[in-house]
């Protein structure tokens, strides 16, 4: 329902007071056919979202996928065919391919890291640098990939920074306090910049220790001096370049924002192929 | 009040049922001073959307910009300063940042194409592929690196595309049927492929003529064949790479999905300097 | 969608918390047909909301149109039958009819305007002074009444008034500020009340300009003196008696608010014919 | 709190994307003053939801009413003043004048009617035919000008009309099923069109009995007969001219739907009187 | 369509960004049949909101009622059947049970209520605490289980409270204030404590008078007093225990918070019968 | 803000279209005094919620909190002072106080369960039982009452119940599915009816192993079978008569949904102490 809502708020800021060029160019009876078609390689995402876009705006649309989200699709190839009206199909046009060509690029550079984990088995993850509004459309861009996803809000599992830290005065109290008040559901996550810091989480019992910002010779040292007490995740200034080097520290787990933050989109058209009388 | 929902809807998606973190490690009552600062040089954008967000959050926070919307600042700066209870700073935090790192992305992507049609004398526009629920302030963010836009929704001007020149017919009789309904103030713009369809548009009385994905040179030419009797526009496959190129054709205007679709963020973080008793 | 809101504000302020009348009448089983009768003259507005206030009381409603919007209907016409559960008609009767019955209104006043400003080839335009919430819905039936659409928004076409050109110093200053800022697409309309303000307008580019409260040789006088150099539009105080004189004065478009913010409602009534077993 | 989504909703649609005239010829920090100025003479009423309206648009401008709700005014009497962003001022104006504009309308209207109605003590009363979305302030504007109001809505009062009573069979009938299933606060009105339904009635315990389309002669005989053993409502075609002639038939109250459906807005107009450095 | 709002609310609550439980484990393809079973004796209560969430997780679903709302069941008993995707079934299964849970609880709570006072000829209502957001569905559930609803909201009839009355001055100044501004269509309720306050309510010509934490004696005394002029009410410090003491006071209405602020859930659970192939 | 939106449907739906009591009888400009008192003794819980109820009424009423969320008070004691006109006092009351009347009862039975698993070192914590539309502050009151929360949504940690192992074929087969999906920060917990169940879970590696429904002595023996190894936690059919002797079996923890899904509220009731001139 969530996801309603951006869909919502996406048709009303494209389709203002009308669409005065299709209104005056289209009646209400025409008809026609059209596909999606892809216009390079990528992971295709948003196929469920395009088809609430389209629904929004005419739920009497035909919608037929011929791919499914997480299908890997090669340029010029058809991904969905629509049959209706003409203008229900060109007022959703806009906004179903934004979404979708976001998302299909979230998925393609998900799936490009979670190859290069993988042969390490290490798990790779998103964070919460999502566009605004668009979390969980962005976090299950990421699962398409292959790449899976860190703690979906504040809410869901506890993650110690730097800022509790020092307001706790230590790793250790701030474990503490926050022990001595949730329930038994939630992991514990400590953010770590060094190997002290390190040994105080393990002490104060952190189920997750993120290793921010090291080298992959200091994450090594890390996840070899935690040696399993505790789950593995390093992050900080990941990039598929360095992200090897990484893995070759063998943590549990990478994550990294620019899955979601600074994708570049996937190209995707929409072509009517047919005026049905 | 379009902005305030898209706020609203990400500050949500983030604070899920609670921050279980701060909400346990801080009291309501703790205080805080706090920083954002630019991690790399950038042209800034969103200190109002920023201001809004930490507001929903929190309407007694005390919010001071140091620096301006449109801004360009080097990497260290200081961006803006908070002050008021530390579990509001940061239950804003990262929303707020999610809102500025896309936006002072698109704004310095803005900034960098521009900077290269300045000399030109070419108009550098946006087009409507931006992401959903940020028409408004992706339009925006452009204008802060000094581009400009183009059309804001499907109600504000009219666009005839390969669609509507099929359904009617022959482009003529798209503008003729769109002049015979409409108001008297959009402007009526055509997408054209060819020096035919130029021509076409130009007898029919198109305000502003689109050469879509032509090349310098077909541009350069259809520039020249329209002589100043409409506005001209290139579009279709603009890079910053062959920006300039395209300029060379002397184009009233060039626009470009990248700037909004494809930006890569810009790095900007949040820095708690003080704890105030 | 837009619309959905304000069918939904006006089925929750209508239906309270529920119909204590035919709540206790009628079981949910009772079934019924209905029609929507003219209970005077009118040219027939609002089919597409009636349509949509009962399915959003009920989707299972069937709702069969007899007449069309903009159709010039008699009294004692049938304009629509309904057939379903009896509660859902009489819980959508008084929403749909407050509709229909403005927008009947507002359709057939526009009717009566463009039908005296059509024989001199003047186009007959409304304003933004539309009822609150109403704008897209009442710009509809201006069109249904075979008048047009002035700008939907303020951020369609920039409209420069008198505290514009007071703020910048004259109607120059303020068209060269906008020049300087806006991309490509939005015409640029200034409003003038003598002829040295329209030899202003048009020396600085204005590609509309309105005619304000003038007399019908005012702007007589204008419309001349201007020769085709922009578009000319009439606007302030404009009455159906004084319309025939203003369009003698030749201009492009006369505007008025008195098409959507005085019109008299147009009479509906919805009657039970049969109550099925 | 109704009342602030039509606000918002009268807001979002008149502002669209952004004010492309002022937003370019002001900065945001200038700052004017303006007043709202009757053209016409009025009751003046809606103070307080232009006070929203500006608020909404930016909660720091300066509303200081000069005139209150109900005022009988002159034309060219101040109404209120403005202070503050230049810019807030003119994206709230049409938006508050519209509101405005309508609700003076009603009130003054109302005012009309019920000095016609007073000298022989009987209520005048609206009806729901109120503008959609509008309910509650159309309610409010009626009662600002001295008349009442009918229900708000069908949840507050049984209103037994004639599809009702043909679907329980009659008058006592409807009334026995309404009475077997409703609590004790809400009063009984039933639609008559002959004295033989008003004995009916009558019989049956109806509290209120509405006369319904009657000649004042008619209407004057069923008062008679009823005799105060229930209020007394005349309804149906009531206009300002036979106004007296219904009252002289001594009902307790009348109803008309012209208050709300067909009333001529009122005219005023916001001028920036001064701009502050 | 205010229901609508409060299952919207509930579903995006328990959903949050998603069932990370039941969306791993099962394919949006996988199929059940369920059921819905009583695990206690109750009268049942909420199917139509159970539809309703139902259908807002997917609309697709099949949904079979085996019994209706107020009917009496036996725990064991089946009371609907569901089929289609387990994703959605299970998505819907917390929010539909905690609804019915608790409305069938009130239904039950107010059967027993009803069925003590319904020997006296007293009617049993309830009052405005109910659960918020839960009004139109508190009060529907109060009628299933036989009881009746007092006022809906502060805007259906007068209720004059201690309040009122001393900022009025007395009880026949707060009713005279009322009657000069309120329509014909409200009843004018007064809240007393002691006979005095029953005598000036009843001159004033209050239509009902409450009985204020009365003793049964007390309430019985002010009944005869009354003697028919006005309906009687008591209420205040109502039990199960003590409510036939108080219906032989032979008072026209009780009511009681009880109904819907402190009602146990009634038991109910799903049960998935069959996955389908 | 999820908050927000409960508040305000809450005031809606009571408020309606106006109280036609206080409005009548109190003037816009009429002051008072109020306080809010305890009626019985009780943990307090929802000054926060009462807070914004009253203040979405009406934002300059003055609030002043004279005990804290979670205090333990007596019959009689004063909770909170109010300042401010008349109106938004009366008109905020109704709905505050079902706020706190809830969320007090809540708090005051968690402190009784709380109380009692103590003593054993057993965490006492709610469910997913909460009322629609009120989770966080179900699960804010049992917190205030000192008990703790489990699971807040569906997308915070894993459950895996009956339905999730028949679809998988075994607790082994849906853990697996389960691990292959999510990502590193969900704990996963297991439903088990009996000893073979708890052993499978532990050897697919739950987290956390949930004993459904035994008796005492069984949950016992699980817990001992468990030895440490996950978390143990007992559920269903929790009273607080049979409390003690489920703690006697050294679960971590203890939930049940009684904490929130039947509990009998707390009365508070809101007196006006002073009008003032």
């Amino acid at each position: 329902m969530m996801i309603e809502k951006i869909v919502q708020l996406a048709l009303e800021e494209d389709l203002g007071l009308g669409d005065i060029t299709s209104d005056n160019v289209f009646t209400p009876q025409d008809r026609a056919r059209a596909v999606i078609v892809a216009k390079e390689d990528m992971v295709l995402c948003g196929m469920e979202i395009a088809r609430q876009t389209f629904w929004l705006v005419d739920e009497e649309l035909i919608f037929k996928p011929l791919k499914h989200d997480g299908d890997f699709i090669k340029k010029g190839e058809k991904v969905l065919e629509l049959e209706g009206r003409s203008l229900s199909i060109l007022k959703g046009e806009r906004t179903a391919l934004n979404f979708m060509q976001r998302m299909s690029g979230i998925a393609t550079a998900s799936r490009e890291y979670a190859q290069i984990t993988k042969p390490y088995g290490v798990l790779m993850v998103d964070t919460r640098k999502s566009q605004p509004g668009m979390r969980k459309l962005d976090k299950y861009a990421v699962r398409c990939g292959g790449a899976r996803n860190h703690r979906m809000s504040l809410s869901d599992s506890v993650m110690i920074k730097d800022n509790h830290i020092a307001a706790a005065g230590s790793i250790g109290a701030a474990i503490a306090r926050i022990k001595a008040s949730i329930g038994h559901t939630p992991k514990i996550e400590v953010e770590t910049t060094n190997l002290d810091e390190v040994r105080q989480a393990l002490e104060a019992g952190a189920d997750i220790i993120m290793l921010d910002n090291m080298t992959p010779q200091q994450a090594a040292e890390a996840v070899q001096f935690i040696a399993g007490r505790a789950v593995t995740e390093i992050s900080g200034g990941i990039t598929k370049e360095n992200l090897a080097a990484y893995c070759a520290a063998k943590p549990d787990v990478i994550s990294s924002g620019a899955l979601t933050h600074s994708v570049p989109s996937k190209d995707l058209s929409l072509k009517i192929t047919e005026y049905i009388k």
